[in-house]
């Protein structure tokens, strides 16, 4: 293991698809840490000193020294463990620029119109979301076709940076298809993002931390009900 | 010179803040570059091609290849030209994820707020987008104590990742100045920052490229009388 009990811990909380990037970044690494899990509605005093600009999590804390932001976090455990694992981001300048600014699009664009969907007050807007949803997706198939070239993932043969950005929304996107009535990785419409999803949920440094879709349907309606 | 002619170009415009994060880089890396300049209003064949998502500039094309998004652009170039010129970001992963940090807080943050002022149709909502803006200042000068290590610029010794993110808008923030009637970049309020705006400013790699403030107010007046 590439890391001492007590050198890394990351502040988090189960149900945050910014949170789960950290974990699958540094479960890909072979980087033990202690998870450190806010209360929900609570902000602790190493949280508020950790991150005092946002207040908000993930924070990874290395040698008690704190990294913010999510996709910072990840390119951090990347070149923090460059040997430990696998690489996260690809090697080459070119390729590295693509795969950012696949990462931005999906939180620029991707994110806003799924959660459009879990938002909209009427039919009207959630249709309206659903079609940007959709959009999104299209363009992000045809991304992956470029990057994956022709293999499993974005990032190729293995879990890359895009993987990462994109995969950790896939608990939330199951929750939305449920509570919607309607599919947003759909196998006709996005036929190798409706293959990757399932690849991506299977995969060793996911599947024991993406948070399974009943609990995270429970902790909705626990959001909604407040 | 690091690159032939016609190698690199770069389809911007010169009144916006986000070309000139291109601009600079490529100085600070001396390399040589076409400016295709965009018309104002339109977009050229060039650019609907080479960035079809956003339709936005600054697009550079080296070798043809495109690069979107002006602060992927920016690390682009340093890691495209290492060993031309100076480094822009830090070569530590630590170092590298605090400027990263900043420079997405100044982009998240401090854009909104200073555009807030010039955008503000009320008194009021002018005054508070003000106080944000300083609020947003203040902690840029805390951040600028820390990163600069008591050197010249966020980057140390030279110009750096987020003295190029912050840098970019001081042309538009003496415009912004100038129409509200206030000082920004205040002496009092923010020390560090007020001389660190000149020296930016007058920075070889930037002073030629700087778009000139009567120029940018003209470009103002123009946009608010459409």
């Amino acid at each position: 293991m590439a890391a001492a009990a007590g050198e890394v811990r990351l502040i988090g909380g189960w149900p945050s698809p910014f949170v789960l990037r950290a974990r699958v970044a540094l479960n890909l690494k072979g980087v033990e840490y202690e998870f450190l899990q806010e209360k929900f509605g609570e902000k602790s005093e190493l949280l508020l000193r950790s991150n005092p600009v946002y207040k908000k999590v993930p924070v990874l804390l290395h040698h008690d020294k704190p990294v913010c932001e999510s996709m910072i976090i990840v390119e951090y455990v990347d070149a923090a463990w460059a040997k430990s694992g696998q690489a996260i981001l690809p090697a080459d300048p070119y390729e590295r620029a693509l795969h950012r600014f696949w990462a931005v699009y999906i939180d620029d664009k991707w994110f806003p119109s799924m959660f459009g969907i879990a938002k909209a007050q009427t039919e009207e807007a959630k249709a309206e979301s659903v079609e940007q949803a959709w959009a999104a997706l299209k363009l992000l198939e045809e991304a992956f076709e470029k990057l994956s070239k022709g293999k499993a993932f974005f990032g190729g043969g293995t879990i890359g940076y895009v993987d990462i950005a994109l995969g950790a929304y896939l608990g939330w996107a199951k929750v939305i298809e449920q509570m919607a009535g309607l599919k947003l990785f759909d196998e006709e419409k996005t036929p190798l993002l409706a293959v990757w999803a399932e690849r991506f949920c299977a995969h060793e440094a996911v599947k024991e931390v993406m948070p399974e879709t009943e609990k995270l349907m429970e902790f909705a309606k626990m959001l909604r009900g407040k």
